[in-house]
């Protein structure tokens, strides 16, 4: 026997790791989207874009074996191996390599966009979240570093994060260090040192000091605490000690040459930093970012009220972007903001605000008021004043009580009186207080002021 | 003999029917996007965001067997079965199901975002483009009806589209219309009558009348042409003549109360129209948009200048957005602006317009320059004066012609004897002319006063 055909209800679900974005949420996501794109536009960045999808072979083997691992990847209709972007770095390589014919270099890229990966979820990771790029592409000088960083610290010094800091940190000067600290290291070990120094947050000075040991057959225990008191060591703002690191490093005239790179971005940057609130860039040398990549300057920032909280906004120079595509030399200098990231920031900081949307509504009393109200209603939004307009018509009691769901400060009823008579009422929901009998005539000018006046 | 092991070069390319969005492109697709977003704040709409992926059985069987074959769909990393996207509407079915408990009814939403249809690739059409959504969900009323199509017009009047028309047809109406002239005809004629209407703007009227006696057993040719009389006929404004339609339908109550609807909707929109310049509004019966789902009200929008290429705002009143998902009744009325379709008009329409994203350039003549440079950026910056700055420190003549190559109207020049006087040079780079020693003291009001002028 078989059951009636009834059509079955679907559960309504979302993948797990993905997310619904309420209106609260989008608002600010557009909000801070905007205010990127804006300081961005007033330091010469320009904002282009590069498909969800990019073929498999552009995406797989940049970063690393765990990246791979979680692209989202298939068979498109015409049977191209194909995969969803995880990152805006790798698709950016391919635009530029593609498009270098068309570019002008220094090209100043900005950059927003979702990204995705199939990683294991956990508390404020999604398999979905967007990523804010700036890259300056096409020009090694210290001049393009300070560029790049300026731009971050002026984002994020527009955003009230109750203090952050901006930590610069150099590859070559570290690599230098390491080599100094442990004389003839190879290769590989000086990837173990930067993995062990990578963990100094986590397992603290002495744990490091110890995976050095082990790790590193060419290392004592009194060269990786020599190398751990420099690359720990403060000086008043905060930062690494710079005598410290000049008297270690000595006689390396590269990594000389990379210190004194770091004191002018510095020093540029701190006159940039003393005319803001909110935020200091200091020196620190054990910032490390991974193994491969990055050839100078490296940085993270950090919220001040957050220590365990991890990087906001993090990046580097890197030698050569686009090598995999192109024998063109294009070395650059960029960096992201996480924004989803930054988000769960401001809301652990209590700073993720309910939306301020505050609107007028306008009530229909009766069904021959809908052409009057709307009429009214495209006064207020004509002027900037946002307002909702009644949709059951003829029910005041349903749209006094959704009027008030939605927070609206003020309720304007119109009806046929009020139509003939061309007045309206006025209730103030917070106080019940109503007004009868207002004129229409300067209702735009006495709605704004009264909507300032909240 | 085996081969070197040299890396080989991967072609640079991006998949077929994908895109790049170079900076001008980026440019006009924020500023629609953000135009969107604060017409209909104004209105009261909240913005949403859905997932890119969601569960394949949660879009497919929803649109046609088309749009089905269309999906972009694979297997994640936890074997679930998964698609891309293809529209905004059946993930906000899912969302408004899934999240029922928290939104207040009615609703009013905008979504924008990114859909992927892995179609054939034609000229203008796109694998990945951008839809904008704007629903009111929860409640069936003519001032519903109102206020989606009014928010439409009202975002259509900000753009420069030289001039566009508004066609509201009505699903009820037109169905009724098809029982008067064809009388006894099923579903299934029925469904056969709205697709050869839907071909009058391609097949013309006597085609529509041969499609009709053809495929519709019960269609004599005298009803078909007295049909395609009412629809076609206008009156004074260009729309459908509504007292033909009246005496038509004549005793169909059904029918008169829709085409009573139609006229109040008419009526309150020609009175926001009458205030705007650029768009017009007209009743036109023999839109169908489609087979199924919508249960009233429809519309599409065309552009006056470029007749046959089709609309770029569409959408109608709908009965039950999310009954594949919950008991709950939820009518609406929404519809989308296809922001791609749009801007690829405006191209047509030669109103694309290239950036007019002016900056200042700052050129670095010494390295000891350089703090002295980034502060005036700052400043500038600070100002709301977008700069670019010199990345090539001391190349002088790479620095004003890569200020050249951006269109950078001014370069102010900064070296040793600069930084030491408090001065600066300024160079008109379309005249040509160069004023040295100017002070730095009162140069924003300056800069300012010069980009005003520009």
């Amino acid at each position: 026997m078989s059951t009636p055909d009834v059509p079955k209800k679907i559960e309504p679900r979302r993948l797990k790791g993905f997310r619904d974005y309420m209106p609260d949420l989008m608002e600010e996501r557009s909000r801070y989207q905007n205010l990127i794109r804006s300081q961005a536009a007033l330091s010469g960045f320009r904002e282009i874009g590069t498909p969800a999808l990019e073929y498999l072979e552009t995406l797989l083997g940049q970063g690393s074996e765990e990246t791979d691992k979680q692209v989202y990847r298939f068979e498109d209709h015409g049977g191209r191996k194909v995969g969803m972007r995880f990152d805006l770095t790798i698709p950016f390589a391919r635009f530029v390599a593609e498009n270098q014919g068309t570019l002008t270099f220094p090209f100043k890229r900005l950059q927003i966009g979702d990204v995705w990966r199939g990683e294991n979820t956990q508390k404020g990771r999604y398999r979905e979240f967007c990523q804010c790029d700036l890259d300056i592409i096409g020009v090694d000088s210290v001049s393009a570093d300070v560029e790049i960083l300026s731009c971050f610290y002026r984002i994020l010094s527009q955003i009230d994060l109750g203090g952050f800091t901006m930590r610069l940190g150099n590859r070559v000067l570290l690599s230098s260090m390491i080599q100094t600290a442990f004389n003839g290291i190879d290769a590989s070990g000086e990837q173990q040192a930067l993995i062990a120094l990578d963990k100094l947050d986590k397992i603290g000075r002495s744990g490091v000091v110890e995976l050095l040991v082990t790790k590193i057959p060419a290392a004592a225990t009194d060269s990786a605490e020599r190398l751990l008191d420099v690359l720990t060591s403060k000086d008043s703002s905060g930062g690494t000690d710079q005598a410290k690191i000049s008297a270690y490093i000595a006689s390396n005239e590269r990594a000389a040459k990379e210190l004194e790179r770091m004191q002018t971005i510095l020093d540029v940057l701190a006159d940039g930093a003393a005319s803001k609130k909110g935020g200091k860039v200091i020196l620190d040398c054990a910032i490390a970012r991974g193994l491969g990549y990055y050839t100078g300057v490296v940085f993270e920032t950090t919220l001040d009220a957050l220590p365990g909280f991890g990087s906001i906004s993090s990046g580097g120079r890197y030698d050569n972007l686009a090598e995999r595509f192109t024998n063109r030399n294009l070395p650059g200098v960029g960096g992201s903001i996480g924004l989803d990231r930054l988000l769960a920031g401001l809301e652990e900081l209590g700073k993720l605000g309910k939306s301020n949307h505050q609107m007028i509504f306008i009530a229909i009393a009766t069904a021959d008021a809908l052409k009057s109200a709307n009429h009214l209603a495209g006064e207020l939004r004509n002027s900037g004043l946002a307002c909702d307009i009644g949709l059951t018509v003829g029910k005041l009691g349903h749209q006094f009580k959704h009027a008030d769901r939605l927070g609206c400060p003020f309720v304007i009823t119109l009806g046929s009186d009020e139509v003939s008579s061309g007045t309206y009422s006025l209730k103030n929901m917070k106080s019940g207080e109503e007004t009868k009998s207002l004129p229409q005539r300067d209702m735009t000018t006495y709605l704004k002021t009264l909507m300032a006046s909240l």
